[in-house]
């Protein structure tokens, strides 16, 4: 009966690329734990970078000061 | 001191029936555990159905196969 | 596809008392809802005393206080 | 490795707010518990006063009752 | 930047099995979506058949009546 | 209505450490935010080393690996 909670920053994820993830990590659930994939709920939630902090600042500053630091 | 989550994709669920599900779940805490509802929170969050995989795949593509197999 | 987590303090909760929250939260969600039971998962997770802060301070603080103030 | 979520109502928290909440937050658990600040990951939810329950109803309503009350 | 938190009923799920699925998922959220290991942190919360409740009832329940169907 | 979920690693943590960051985390969402400590609850969920994954790896294997690479 496994339940997953996946948080990431939403930047522009998509639809295709949500449905790969849910698809694989309940194969690896099943192939590994033999859960029932018929039990195997998962849910992405996404997060926007003004809320989401990283090493003391949000995900928008550190975005911003990784693009600097290339430039 | 009870906090709850209830997650539920998010298909329509009015303020009525959130309403209700929050005095409901408030009351069955209280009457079988004896938790007073002023420490009662309960936050309801609701995902997209695309976020949302059940048994390998998105609702939105569990619905609309629901919906084909009805048909 | 509801999923609940329902964090209580752990403090001599019951098997039987775990097992009535399950029922009903469940019933409620069907009832108020339309979720169906078999899509439905709750977890109760139990929390010590010491972990659980309110008000400022932990549980255990906070009961030692108000039995006191009953004394 | 922390992780950390914090669960507000949303009603007008500033993205300088949250960036402070972050700061502090990560702070606290380097100074306190030794946690290194690129190993903290923080996420802010907020959540619609319409989903949040409290003392078995709604922060909307409950905001309501409390306007009134003053008034 | 993902957080993942992975719930199963605690039955005997060993050291291996548990790293083999870190290991999987953080290479399916650096494959998929281009998350670096380095800043995916992925929990496993193991709970209590008691405390996990399915289709309305617990899942120690759920077990023996699936046992007994089987006999 | 804040509710705060800090999980972090089970490592030896006193009960004063968490009596401390409980104190502070509530101290912070008052003043940045103005939530009344009175409806400020926050959970400390401590994870065994196996079941905490970063970087591909369970944190027991992380941590002999650090170790290691000190010696």
């Amino acid at each position: 009966m496994p339940f997953v909670s996946i948080r990431i920053t939403r930047e522009g994820n998509t639809v295709e690329q949500k449905a790969q993830v849910i698809r694989e990590v309940t194969d690896t659930l099943q192939r590994v734990l033999g859960k029932p994939p018929h039990l195997t709920h998962i849910v992405i939630e996404e997060v926007d970078t003004d809320n989401w902090g990283y090493a003391g600042q949000t995900t928008t500053e550190f975005r911003r000061q990784s693009a600097e630091n290339k430039a």
